[in-house]
């Protein structure tokens, strides 16, 4: 710090500072510093630091340093079943919340399973199967507290949009079963790959602005497709585009059905109020959390009392009773679905990972813990393996359940046990309970839990910060709604890469100034107090140079260099000898961008000017030496900072004019 | 100047500089500058100045500019047509070095005409018509100088291995010439349309590294093809891969003729050696150049001679006397094939802009003057245009003619309308005289042209520079030989994009410390004399923040604010304070990278560390701004540089201690 001690004193009085600070540059100059080659590395080493970086950027291993065998082996157990982490501090008062906030979340995930399943046209009780054995395995694996798992409704809207386009589920629903688990199991083992190869990066580029695009499409389609339970239709187009669902409801006005638009209305009013209630007091959140539960009762209730009356009304109808039932002998790994069951498994796999971290992330940083992205995608793979053998269809955390299960108190993964135990009980004695809920409550469940999906404030937010973003949320949205589920995905992944692109192909580049009195250099549009220094051009290139921009930035450079002696022509100015590269924000660059140096130094010599680097980063360097350009440059060409480099240059000028 | 004047004197004496800088710097303290928003800009303005950058980079007006009418018209013209910017001062001695740098790359086009166009499985005499009708276009509208126009090896081998994958050229020829046509007006029109949308960029992705691979990897394939010709095999495969055309050549030892062998390798040995012989002394370069030519006539009368003992050789035999007769009905809109038309166009189309493009830039750079690759895009397009109406197929500018046409003295477009007159003639004249042209011939013609092509030099700068960069060429050469051609080129775009996004998705970061007695902060690892600025952590991130990299930085940096911190523990060093991000070169920033720095701001202050920003760029300012975060960072946050917050929170932290 004996560096600075003594400076500072002069802080609190700029106009002093000022002045003797302007006495200061007067006086004798920087010393000028050699640019170093980064330490020397063979490729192996280089290749094992980047593998490092790109695999366990998080160092997962740090905990294990320094400890006994004894420790490292329970390091190792607490590491794979986080269980064995908070099992041991485990008590009654952690149990009491955890049953209270379990089931609470039963109570949601009961009428939302069977909901779901609707969506994803498989028949209820898979829902219910959902919400027993996944939850089950993720409490001993997973290593978030909060998360509420089940079923969600994004991943059940595009594996019934996908599997529905190769089979028809009321034509063929055994094969469609079968193909409904053979997803759920190659979703499984792709989460679980990507966990295993610590590849969990792939989601990062579902980016917040595509998400949010898409999620909102999907709660419209979502929406619209519950038209049909909500209006009594019974011929429905089998299509989730906006335009067919429309034209399909306007054509079967004959077939709409008073008695299930009142009750349906009626209902949907309902949870529409606790929705809103719960979110003007977050303290209230019971009230949204129970709804769903006492709609059903109190529907099903309806329809029993007023039998005689309603039989317009759709029910549900005789569920099975008992226990998951093992479906192994359902997967089926040959035959001509095996394409789109690999597809569906993998793009609702993706879907499932992005909510379930996201919202593991999101909870864990309100209760300051860290939730290990690779692990968590293990966990979830594993459990949908392991529910993929049991009937379950893909489940993953859920945005609403766990949102509840934090409000509700939830300490540890038990909640899930509780909820577990809770769906285990409606499954073996409750479900003869279910024969008259109607339909129509299904639906208005669907749209209460996704409508909270269109986040409007979050697409005005990136409107206003970013427009390109903006641009592929709009693409993900439009992309869902007019065209299908996986290509609005697909569309909006593009964007956001082309973006990355488009930043990269058309770099920007600024003539930078002296800031007086310092040996700061900065952009002469944005800072007043910069000013050119005579004969110099100084350029920033605030890019990677490489060959998707060298073309581009070799014609800038020129121009720049014709701009500037217009300029010096125009304004009588000192003639420009030399040109200044800062190479501070240029951090990679390939062979083509190294021809693109030597080009430009080519062309400036034709012009007799100079051309200067300042402040190449390290693997810049390296790769300027390894092509054998970096010795020409040593001799006056390459320097620590642009400030170095003018002082020096101007010196020599002198002693040579 | 004045800031820099005075302090040049002491940088011969080194010591003198050090100790006096070392008293410099306990002497008063760097003035705090603020962190300036960029110039306010409205959405319209921020987005015509981007586009301006995307399509206009290079300002193609600015030669319009404070110009009379008349002269801006003149301007227009020569812009348009460069043929009136040097037909005006075209002379006499300007046409001796074009006519005899017509006439040597006519020798060579006649030749290479036929063989070409036999690689992409046309008659013979649509190669002769393809070196006729573009380089009359290209002389009026081409901007290149040295271009030599013509079909190319490259381009012919796409083509003729697309289209018979559809059609066979045996079967059904009229079928296959029609599709040949078509495919070549849709690379005109896709050409055209890149130059005049101002798109050329896309050929950029098309990087010097894959095209190293590819052009070997083309090269090996169009040369195994010829050893149908040189073994004078009959029955051949029809596929392109490496596997097939081996085993084909090894199955049909009963086939090779000797006679053949004789021939072909006897001329391919010559052609061999006369290309050495140019390579070695380029002064010579009408030695290879002349040879395909003489091997021709040699060949030719050789089998004309011995006729009755070489009815085994395979000759070209009858072709048609006279012009190009005209194509346009040929050209078809509509049937089955034309999805594979418009693939084969594009393709080819962007192959032949990206040599044609190349190669002028080559030459224009060797002789001072520039190529406009939107204009020379135009240029190509129509001339392809044009082309695919009088029985051409796609053409550009030829590596091989063009070295050629500069080294025998070319000076402007003329020398092609010369070569254009003499493949005229012999097309009125000539072509009775190639009857007896044995095809072995075409096929020793073949592999010396595609030998150059096989460039290990450059594959081994490319292993010694970048390593990625070698692994992109190689993907590409590999898939090129092992899968096809064009999805080895897709595998190697697909390879270079990868890498720009994973140098985006996995940023370097790095320790910067102080470098003695200055206020430049630079890497720790690197430079010997930086070091730790007590209770600071300043770390610079090299790359924008995007959605791609966002959740890896956030971890990367936590983590290494632990290591910094673990560091401490065990080396008793002064508590970490404040964590400096160095913004530098983070170019770009967009909403999840926003939410990032909220993340890491929060989760440090619950470390009770504090987030400060130093030099922000423009943009990123801007969006830190308009996201509304950028107020609370200018309290104590933000600083223009480095060396300025260090002072300052040094200075905070003594007032307040």
């Amino acid at each position: 710090m004996g560096v600075n001690s003594n400076r500072v004193e002069y802080l609190s009085c700029p106009e002093t500072t000022l002045r003797i600070h302007t006495e200061l540059v007067a006086m004798p100059p920087l010393q000028i510093h050699n640019v170093c080659l980064p330490p020397e590395q063979t490729t192996f080493q280089k290749l094992k630091h980047r593998l490092a970086e790109i695999f366990f950027p998080d160092d997962p291993l740090y905990r294990f340093k320094n400890q006994t065998w004894f420790r490292k082996f329970i390091l190792a157990l607490q590491f794979f079943f986080p269980v064995f982490q908070w099992g041991s501090e485990y008590n009654v008062s952690l149990l009491r919340s955890d049953v209270i906030s379990g089931l609470t979340i039963a109570s949601l995930a009961i009428p939302q399973g069977i909901s779901y399943a609707k969506l994803a046209n498989l028949p209820p009780i898979v829902g219910l199967y959902s919400s027993f054995v996944p939850p089950l395995i993720y409490a001993i694996l997973g290593s978030s507290r909060h998360l509420g798992v089940g079923p969600v409704s994004i991943a059940s809207l595009v594996m019934g949009s996908m599997l529905s386009e190769e089979i028809s589920p009321n034509e063929d629903p055994i094969t469609y079963l079968q193909l409904a688990f053979t997803a759920t199991f190659f979703a499984g083992v792709f989460q679980a790959s990507l966990g295993l190869l610590r590849l969990g990066f792939i989601i990062d580029f579902l980016s917040k602005a595509t998400l949010v695009g898409f999620m909102a499409g999907a709660a419209v389609i979502v929406s619209l497709q519950q038209l049909k339970a909500l209006l009594g239709i019974v011929h429905f187009t089998s299509k989730m585009g906006i335009v067919p669902v429309i034209s399909s409801v306007l054509k079967q006005t004959d077939e709409w059905s008073w008695q299930t638009i009142v009750m349906g209305s009626g209902f949907l009013l309902f949870l529409l109020t606790t929705r809103h209630i719960s979110i003007r007091k977050p303290k209230l959140f019971w009230v949204s959390a129970a709804a769903p539960l006492t709609s059903v009762v109190l529907s099903t209730l309806l329809v029993f009392l007023l039998k005689s009356k309603t039989q317009e009304i759709p029910i549900i109808g005789r569920l099975p009773k008992g226990l998951n039932p093992p479906s192994l002998n359902m997967l089926c790994f040959s035959g001509p679905h095996l394409a789109v069951a690999i597809k569906t498994g993998i793009i609702t796999g993706i879907l499932s990972l992005t909510e379930g971290i996201a919202v593991g992330r999101t909870f864990a940083a309100l209760k300051n813990y860290q939730v290990d992205g690779n692990k968590e995608m293990m966990a979830i793979g594993l459990m949908n393996m392991a529910g993929s053998c049991s009937s379950c269809y893909v489940t993953t955390g859920s945005f609403s359940r766990s949102a509840v299960n934090y409000n509700a108190g939830a300490q540890t993964a038990v909640s899930n046990i509780v909820m577990a135990s809770a769906v285990l009980v409606t499954l073996l004695f409750l479900m003869p309970l279910f024969y008259y809920t109607p339909t129509v409550i299904l639906a208005a469940i669907i749209i209460t839990a996704v409508i909270g999906l269109i986040d409007y404030q979050a697409a005005y937010k990136l409107w206003k910060v970013d427009k390109l973003d903006f641009v592929a949320c709009l693409c993900s949205f439009l992309g869902v709604l007019f065209i299908s589920v996986p290509t609005g995905l697909a569309i909006a992944v593009g964007v956001s890469v082309f973006k990355i692109l488009l930043h990269v192909t058309r770099p920007n580049t600024m003539v930078l100034g002296n800031i007086r009195g310092t040996q700061i250099y900065q952009n002469l549009i944005r800072y007043r107090d910069a000013s050119r220094v005579p004969s110099f051009l100084i350029l920033a290139v605030e890019s990677p140079i490489y060959f998707a921009n060298s073309t581009y930035l070799q014609e800038r450079i020129l121009r720049w260099v014709r701009e500037e002696e217009d300029w010096i022509k125009a304004n009588n100015g000192s003639t420009l000898k030399c040109l200044i590269l800062d190479m501070t924000a240029v951090t990679a660059i390939d062979t083509s961008g190294i021809d693109t140096i030597c080009e430009i130094r080519k062309m400036l010599e034709k012009r007799s000017l100079q051309l200067v680097l300042a402040n190449p980063v390290g693997s810049v360097t390296e790769k300027l030496d390894h092509s054998g350009i970096l010795q020409s440059f040593k001799l006056n060409g390459l320097y620590l900072s642009v400030g170095e480099a003018v002082v020096h240059i101007s010196s020599l000028w002198k002693a040579q004019p």
